[in-house]
């Protein structure tokens, strides 16, 4: 790096340069972040990056999908798909590990999941194959499974996501629920957005 | 992660909490932002994180500080302190490595550098020893040096740490000077902050 005067370092054929780089593949980290992450990296916490180097090595090694709901996880079946205190004719389709996460903090969600790690999105060139609807479609098959609930974002993209899985399930029998849209708990009408009231209004359901 | 209702997998013994967890050693990585980095690199970017990894453990194999002016380098004078070409009477004093390349950016200044790799910050604990000023001293003492400029950024503790060399060279008859405050290229005085304009005020300079 010293003694350059690139931009970036990015045309830099040193060590550091080459941190620079490698660091920008990481999500939401862009030129000026990954070199302040280097120059951190190196002048304050050389412990830190190199735990940081070994975990990413064992993470890569040791994470794959679990075979029944392709959640990461080390083992064949991951914890909640093997666990018999959940229930099994409930199936929750989330984009991601993290929204199984966020899923599971709400702490009222007993039955199972399936994560597509991804999302529809024609434009990326993401398709149905992209996002494993036909592990989906044979999971949901196994006999046990009641209700499907769709769990993807309230974006474009997890729209149509769940409006063609929904199409999919119609066909064969299994119900298909998606959870609900409105304001959020504690939220007042003057700060929400136009369209989240008007789906709420559209969503209204008798007090009882 | 898989199978665990741990909020953010910080307490999780897996390879993949273990990610999560080593990640937030970046500067401003969240347990959010960690976790939404470690399901990334394993989900869309292997290579990536397995060249990082290696990137960062040759990185701290390979840097260390140069002797004369302590920024990072493969050698054992950096490139800029080696070039005959640079103004050997002109040494500029900034807090990072980045200042420096920012320097070198401006493609204006053609003398050495101090890097001090921080800045003076009594409630942090970090004194005169923590910032290098003894080597700072040493290194202006060459015989060759005729001007310190001071470029530490107009933040308290940058202030602070311009304040206390230029007090320490005042004794020895090496100029010290500070680089300009005052409204940026293009500036609108309507869009400037007061405190600023009050420095360009008192700044002002003969127009030739």
């Amino acid at each position: 790096m010293a003694g350059s005067s690139s931009p970036s370092g990015s045309t830099n054929p040193t060590s550091l340069g080459a941190l620079i780089d490698a660091l920008r593949c990481l999500p939401g980290v862009g030129p000026k972040s990954a070199q302040r992450m280097a120059f951190h990296l190196l002048q304050r916490d050389q412990d830190g990056a190199t735990r940081l180097a070994e975990a990413m090595r064992l993470a890569i090694e040791r994470t794959r999908n679990c075979a029944s709901c392709n959640t990461f996880t080390e083992l064949d079946i991951c914890e909640i798909c093997a666990s018999p205190k959940r229930d099994r004719s409930l199936l929750c389709v989330v984009e991601s590990p993290s929204d199984m996460l966020m899923m599971e903090q709400t702490q009222t969600y007993r039955g199972l999941y399936f994560v597509l790690m991804g999302k529809l999105s024609p434009l990326d060139g993401i398709g149905p194959r992209d996002i494993n609807i036909d592990r989906l479609v044979e999971r949901a098959r196994d006999g046990l499974v009641r209700e499907v609930i769709l769990a993807t974002n309230f974006t474009v993209e997890g729209e149509a996501t769940a409006h063609y899985i929904s199409e999919l399930f119609a066909e064969q029998g299994i119900q298909v629920t998606r959870i609900a849209r409105g304001l959020p708990v504690g939220g007042e009408l003057e700060y929400v957005d136009s369209n989240t009231l008007a789906q709420a209004l559209i969503d209204r359901r008798t007090v009882d």
